[in-house]
Order: C-alpha cells, then structure tokens, then sequence
C-alpha cells in the first residue's frame, strides 16, 4: 500500500450563499486546492465528489462528472470523477476514496471534495431531505427528525450519567469561541451559555443553540503518492490512517444508544493504523451536528471517559489550549455544516493546523490532527489522522 | 498494484417487484454473491453500493450503511459500507471502487453491489428522477429528458451516418434473442423488426421498443486478491482492467453528440491497462439504454467502424454466434435497467459467460469479455475487462 499526503486544500466560506449554485461552490474550493497545491489541472488524474443529497437538494445527481466538467476536466481530459454519498460522512468518504486510489496505484494526483447546497429549498424540505439518512421505513416515516434523534440520545446520557444542559452548551459556547477566529465560519458571534439555555427549544433537551444550521459550502483538498509529496509542497501533510465503520442505521437497534459503536470501531482501527493511542493526538475535529454528538466523539474515541465528556467540556478541557483541543476550527456549530462538504472542511482544518496556519486559532506544536466524521446517528464513522512528520 | 479477481456472482430477477423493497433485494443479491463465494459474511472487510437515486425513488440515502445493516455485517462487524453514484453508471463505478480498495491492500474481500427500486413511484416520477442525471440548469429544466436527448443522437447518427430505423430495431431484436435465454430478464419474449417500428413513438426515432424499461433489481459480486482468488473457487474470473472516463454532462457541449468521448477513452484506457486489443476480446456487455446507444458503443469501442454500427447490428454480427457477441445477456434493453444495478449485472454476465456457465446463450470458448456502463447521455463511462485466465 503507497502512503498518501495531501498536497493542497481549500475551503469555500461556509453559509447562506444564495448567490452561487452547487456547482459554481464545488469549482471554487477545487480551483482552489489545486492552486494551493501548485498544480494544473491536467496532472489530475482522479475527482471524488462527496455530497449527501444533490437529488433532493437542487435536483441534479450524477455529481462527479457535473463537477469534472465545470472544473474544465472532462471534456479533452475526461477525468474519471465519482460520487461519493454516506448521508454526512460523504465527504469524509470521498477523501477516503481519492487516498485508496493514490494508495491503490490507479492514481497519482486525486482531488476530494464535498459539498452541499442546502438552502435553495424550505427549511422544512431541507429537514425532510436530511431524515433520508435516517432509516426512512422505521425511522423518517414515523416523523423522526436528525434533532428528534440527537435528543433522545442526549434524554439518556443525562439520565445515565448525569450530564446536564450547562454541559451541553459549554460545547456550543468553545465551538463558538473557536469559530470567530475561522474566515469561513458562517458564526462567528461570541454566544454565553445563558444565551444557549434561552434559546429557543427545538426538541428537548436541545435549543437551537445546541444545533449546528443548515448552510451552503463546499471544501476540496489533492491528494498524491506521499514519496512525491514535497515536489508539490514544502509542507506535505502525511494520511497516517484512514479508517471506516458502519453500524445499525435505525438508533432502535442499537445496545447503547449514547456509545456510536461506529465511531469506537472507527476510532480504533485508526489508532491501530496509524500505531498511535489517543495520547498521541493533538487536536481532533469531531462530528458536532449537536452539541451531544461531540460529547459523545470525545467519549467514544477515548479523549474522555465514557460518560464524562458534558464534565471536561464543561471544565474547558476541549478548549484552544487546553488538555485535548477539540474542534479548533468552530466544528460544525460555528462554522456550518454543509453536509457533505463537512468532512473534507474538517481534513481541510486539519492541513492548516499541522502546517502551523491557522493563525489566532492555532494549537500550538500541533503533530497529530484527527478528524471524525460521522453520517445519520452513527450507521457511519470515518475517522482520519493526519500528521506533519512522515 | 494488487491484481485482482471475483470470486462469487449474484443478480436478482430484474422487473417489477413489487413485494420487495430496496434493502431485500440488495441483501438477496448480496447473500446470493456470498454463497456464489462459498463465504461466510465475517470475511467481508468493504462493500460499495451502487444506486443512483434511492432518495427520489425511495426516499432513501445512506444506502451504504443501510445496506451493510441489512445484511447483518453493521453491528458487530462494523464492516465498511460506502454508496457510490454517477447516475446509471453507478453501478460500475461501485465495482471499480471494490477493485480499488483490494488493489490498494485496504481491503482483502470486498463485496460490490448495484441496486434500483425504481416501479415504486409513477413512471413520469421516474423519468423525472431519471433526468436529474442531466445536467439540470441546462437540460434537466428545458424538459429534456433521456429518450428526448438519446433521440437527438439518433437523429444526428441516421442524418450523418444513414443509419435507419430497421437497423436501431436490430438492435433490439436481437437483445430480446439473447434475453429469453437469461433467466433474470424482465421480458423473456421474442420481438420482430416489424413490431419495434409499429410500437408507439416515445421521441422520434426511438420507439418504446428502442428503449430499456424502467425496473427494480440489484446484483452483487465478491472481489479478492488474485493471489487469494483459488481459495474460494477453481473458476475465478480475473479483472484484466478497470478504466472510467468523463466527458461534458450536457449533450450540446460535445464536439461530436453521435461518439461518446468518454466511452472511446474509458475503452482506450482499458485495453492498455489490459495489453489487449479489441480482437482479443470475445464478447460485450455494453450499455443500450436504447438502441441508438448500443450502436455508438460499439463503434466508439472499436467493434465497429465509426457509422457502421447499424450496418453490422442489421446483419448479424453482433448475434451470438456472429463476429462479436453484443449483450449476450439480454442487455438493458431485454434484462431491464435498474439503473444502479446495471453496472454490477453486466460484470455477472461476463463472470457466467466467462465460467461457462451461460446456458443457450453460451458465448463458446470466451476468454476476454469487456463491459460498458455509461451515467447519463455520456458524461460518465466505465468499462471493465474480465478473462478466465490470470
């Protein structure tokens, strides 16, 4: 198996951008790895196009050849370009793909992106395309929504352990804090745990604050053999594991509804990957869609123990300088949460971290970045570890 | 690179089945591959799911999780599961991700699936569920839907060429000949050039028996490392290449709307990562959506001069029998198109084929078969070489 490296990576802004398409935000973070990379388009010679729900969304699918052809890399090149699709974690899958294609041989410079337009439709339409990630026949027709998910996992952490709403909105609050440092963040307005609590309710014990919005983005970053990573690059970002896991897509069918099994197994097949334990990682960039996800992320990858992670988010241990830096970017709370961009932003946060880029957010020294993606309630965890020494 | 082979091979019948959903029958084309395998599902350590729209024809996505939990290898296993879309390629593609992930050592037994549940909204749902593998600003909300645009090449090809509508029929004429041998086809009944030219117009030239129906079925395939493959069967089916291409998603873009670029290059590439030219190979499964496009692929694949594609399906080349067998199996035209799960049945049918398995539609001492699976009008082609011999 070649090693891999990412050699460039880009984001777009993350927000309400009524004014450009889904293809026109793709075009835009891909230009711009590429540029980051230094490359031109015609080294490419691999597109993995992560997007949860094009179909629903802005009615167009068959997205990786839409993409190749309005980056100028069909027609005379004719790239092969794929969509990559996991609910959520389509991004995340999509770099997972471009780095089994480099690592595989069939490829020797693959672009991976994600993105999402989500706000060309209703609010009620967007949730209604979002709860196709869910199990539509035993979950989405009985009326269940991703919030009305998150909250019963939430009722039962509180109820198991004791994990309180003050604890759920510190998450909210240090994504926040996070997130005003980031450019592409679609809030980055400082927010008060009263002002979480205070919020209006949207399913119970969830406020509007504990959720991260609906919001247009897309994220692209170029993958390559890591043996010829610094001809690209002084600063090559080196994949040290790349590791997937699935579990029951219906919460019912679940042993324990406040452990994602997908992530646990996910998370352990990269420690083992990558030969390092938690202890080892400097910063993580976890699957916050609530603010109960990351409390559970940080539990379930082993950054906290099972049923304390409302206690060390509370205590500020998550913080930017703090024992375990967990969503240095603002996560998906304060930076958006395009979905199927989100995981390619996040191994996007992740370069510009270990490359010692991203200024006033920065985490110090930082060597090993995690980043966890997460698709529906847990059926799919990806988690990647990237690092800056070889 | 790690060569690699299929070990085991599933379809599902093709039709309307309507006592089934999505998930049933993926799982029984999955089950069914597993069993071809002589495997137990704890070996499994990926699965792709081709599908084009689960979730504007059932309101379904996530199909990967969905479907690695349906099949009782997501709790406990955990056993990755990624969906894969280029709209009716997308089963192709699914494949080509498997062959990556084994070729890659991220994975040693990779289970590739395609499926569509297409019969369970009206047929003007699906032809607009279908029309989003168009390019939607641009095609999709003219009203152009796929006869519409397969008609406009027709139109051209007949126009420059003098290709005529006895030879589209032949076309079809003889996929029906092929069909009634094939056990999983929709229509198992022989057609004559005179009734394909008397059924109703659906957009001239094409009439209805010019086109693929619309349809429910799913296929399945085990893939492993070549060096692995004498484990699991004495006739395992060797993958000599697997080579993908895009062109412009919209039909105007085209320098030429009666050659699909993208299948003369996806063809070119396989035949060099094969060592192979179009002599050697025995026998085709390509993509006829409609007539016009059997005749364009096997002129743009090279079994046929460019023009005479007609010629050639009018005089019985294509037959089995003839000079180079075309759809052995029925094509999509006879078998149905359940467009994600096309890509993965034609890789079944050259597996059978190529095993001697095939019955009265036996293509005799088969050595080398190719397959073609084409997303959209063109924007996307996959074509894959298979042989007996390692």
């Amino acid at each position: 198996m070649r090693e891999v490296a990412i050699v460039g990576a880009k984001t777009t802004e993350f927000g309400e951008l009524w004014e450009r398409s889904l293809r026109d935000i793709v075009v835009e973070a891909g230009i711009g790895a590429i540029e980051d990379a230094g490359i031109s388009g015609k080294e490419i010679d691999a597109m993995y196009v992560g997007n949860m729900s094009g179909g629903r969304f802005v009615e167009q699918e068959h997205l990786g050849a839409l993409i190749a052809d309005y980056s100028g890399l069909a027609r005379g090149l004719h790239v092969p370009s794929t969509r990559v699709e996991a609910a959520c974690a389509s991004g995340g899958l999509a770099l997972r793909q471009a780095i089994q294609a480099v690592a595989s041989g069939y490829s020797n410079v693959a672009i991976a992106a994600g993105a999402e337009k989500m706000t060309d439709i209703s609010s009620s339409g967007a949730t209604d395309a979002l709860s196709a990630a869910a199990d539509r026949e035993w979950e989405g027709i009985q009326g269940a929504t991703f919030p009305g998910i998150y909250a019963m996992i939430a009722k039962l952490h509180m109820k198991k352990y004791g994990t309180t709403g003050e604890q759920l909105a510190a998450v909210a609050v240090k994504n926040h804090e996070n997130g005003m440092h980031n450019p592409i963040a679609q809030f980055k307005s400082k927010i008060t745990i009263d002002q979480v609590l205070k919020s209006i309710m949207v399913s119970d014990p969830l406020h509007i604050l504990d959720c991260s919005p609906v919001s247009d983005g897309a994220a692209a970053v170029v993958v390559v053999p890591a043996e010829d990573a610094l001809k690209y690059t002084d600063k090559p970002i080196y994949v040290k594991a790349s590791a997937q896991a699935s579990d029951t897509i219906a919460l019912h069918d679940r042993r324990d509804i406040t452990t994602l099994d997908a992530t646990v197994v996910a998370g352990k097949r990269a420690y083992e990957m990558a030969g390092l334990t938690v202890k080892d990682i400097d910063f993580v960039e976890v699957h916050d869609c609530f603010t109960i996800a990351e409390i559970c992320a940080i539990e379930d990858l082993g950054f906290a123990e099972k049923g304390k992670g409302g206690v060390v988010s509370l205590n500020g241990e998550t913080k930017l300088g703090g024992r375990i830096p967990v969503n240095p970017s603002g996560g998906l709370k304060s930076c958006g949460h395009p979905v199927g961009a989100t995981g390619v932003k996040q191994a996007v946060e992740a370069v510009t971290q270990l490359r010692g880029d991203a200024g006033k957010r920065q985490v110090d020294g930082a060597k090993y970045g995690m980043t966890h993606n997460v698709g529906g309630s847990g059926a799919t965890a990806v988690v990647h570890i990237f690092s800056n020494e070889r």
